[in-house]
């Protein structure tokens, strides 16, 4: 489905020692090192060069859906809100859009699949609203498969297509975001059948929930990741982890991941940031494993989970600022520490050219 | 000395209303929730007003000195290095400065008194330099006193007018850097005698030491710590604060206490990084506790006595990148943090603007 290529790293040496000549002590600068290691490979394979490296046109894809199960009461609103949000997105008031605006980060927002779609007068008045919907929000996946195959095959496709028209345009960094009631529920039972982990375990207070919603929230990841189609599935081909994401996933999850394969594909740097997205990040090195290392991760989450899903890719995030709020925020708030990574390793002087003493 | 007082909070309950009405889950942002809370409580003191807030006028001080015990080897570098590294500042070649052209922070160079003094030509041509030299470098702390109180007392004097001079000058957010060489043994040594620390607990690897080094750094500063005129120094008073710099200090640390103290005076926000930083932070407080309520911390850093320094500050900081340079980069990475901190607080939509459901 897509050909993903690991990163070459036949430069890592060169960049290595140009890090190191810096002006600073070895390693002095700490997490902005390996990020400027990671990127030089990847721009390395990108422009054939890397000596110097660029994150100045980044893209914000931020992605909404609506999830069947919210109608059981496990999230701290109901579905008309992942709606209100996605106006809000597009008025321009919301915390993404503040720290888009604020890093001048171009964001896009894609309705995947909400249940009360966007006015089309409201749709065709922003040029950043992409519609795209699988359906009117998923099925409960705690009775029944959230979606079709089909779907998702779709879903993963549409999603790719954002991440390709991004390369085209010229952008050189991707992000992501998302927005839709209850898809903590939807993540905490991907990373269930994922890890292997139990209900109560992957199961988080969201948003922040009431102890009464969490025991619920439990009860119906443990309910669905019982059933037999779940549970008799192996996960060891990619048409298996399509068929767990069909039974599990949301229709802006199922895009997330199509966007990263799409990206890694582009050899696009991708920041990942909270649950969620780190969620749709499993899901695409399970698909594809090399994609792996076109990600940087951007915030630590306090859903228990997350931190498994980190140990699982070897990931270890650059901001632990206690949100929890997703839409992307982590990565737009990340993002400037990029931009410091890419103007140390680009300007920064070396011993040789400052005249300082090794 | 300093007329410093404690941050009014009058408007506490309107600004958290404010924040928490907002659409985001209640407290969603975490860190940067009770940053926009000690910012707009800031703001209401100089403006008069907390609705909106800004820290669009960073001023970025790097202050230089070089220190006498450096003869003995307990650092990676000779004092030379200072030089050469303010030579570098000057150039624009260091990581200070790249962080700081990246995010447009203005950025001034203070020879506090390093070895050898920057040529005069050179110095002419650098707006941004300034010589206030308290002497050339300290006498080794670990044979007798670095300085005399009446440096002491300069030093911050000089220091606090830079701050004041920011201030003047319209800047609403002081950030603080520092290079000379061997000067976490000058601050391993201060938080011994203020937090009453042991040599071991207090001395760490700085930019990366040898074993052998390290322990003579810790010898060295069980030396100094253990003279007589320390261990009667009961640091109740500020005058015996100021006895334990002259006895410890370094002169860039006492100017950054000084700038500390004037900023806190003309109540500016205040961006606080890593280890020697902070040491300069605590000194403040010893000399007028209320200097705290204007200190935002920036980065957690590897010397385990700093971690102890944030506990008895009851600080939290942004970031923890492992970054161990020195320099005020801590300061400049967060700085974005700040930015969007304003930018969600001044510009995000409430539940009822946007039309959000409660």
């Amino acid at each position: 489905m897509f050909t993903i290529e690991p990163l070459a790293r036949e430069f890592s040496e060169q960049i290595q020692a140009k890090i190191d000549q810096k002006t600073k002590p070895l390693g002095a600068l700490g997490a902005l090192e390996s990020t400027a290691l990671q990127l030089a490979n990847i721009e390395s394979e990108i422009a054939g060069q890397w000596q110097s490296i660029s994150v100045n046109a980044p893209q914000m894809l931020v992605f909404a859906g609506d999830h069947g199960i919210a109608a059981k009461g496990v999230s701290i609103a109901p579905s008309e809100v992942t709606h209100q949000m996605v106006m809000n997105f597009l008025a321009g008031g919301a915390a993404i859009n503040c720290f888009c605006r604020q890093f001048y980060i171009d964001m896009q927002v894609i309705d995947c699949g909400i249940k009360l779609p966007i006015p089309s007068d409201i749709a065709r008045q922003h040029q950043n609203f992409i519609e795209q919907r699988l359906g009117t929000g998923t099925v409960d996946f705690s009775e029944q498969a959230a979606m079709s195959v089909e779907q998702v095959k779709k879903g993963i496709e549409l999603g790719a297509k954002l991440a390709e028209k991004a390369a085209k345009s010229g952008k050189n960094l991707l992000m992501f975001g998302e927005m839709g009631i209850a898809n903590t529920s939807s993540a905490s039972a991907l990373v269930c059948a994922l890890l292997g982990l139990t209900a109560e375990q992957a199961v988080g207070l969201g948003t922040g929930i009431t102890n009464e919603q969490l025991q619920l929230k439990v009860s119906l990841v443990k309910q669905a990741v019982s059933r037999k189609s779940i549970i008799e599935n192996n996960l060891t081909s990619e048409i298996d982890i399509l068929t767990l994401m069909a039974e599990l996933a949301g229709f802006e999850i199922v895009q997330m991941t199509g966007a990263m394969l799409g990206g890694a594909q582009a050899k696009l740097p991708m920041l990942i940031d909270g649950f969620i997205v780190s969620v749709a990040a499993l899901l695409a090195t399970k698909i594809a494993p090399n994609s792996r290392d076109y990600m940087i991760f951007a915030h630590k989450s306090h859903e228990q989970a997350h931190q498994k899903i980190l140990e699982g890719l070897e990931a270890t995030p650059l901001l632990d600022l206690s949100l929890r709020l997703g839409e992307g925020t982590g990565a737009a708030l990340a993002y400037p520490l990029l931009q410091a990574t890419t103007a140390f390793y680009n300007d920064m002087a070396s011993f040789e050219s400052a005249g300082v003493t090794v």
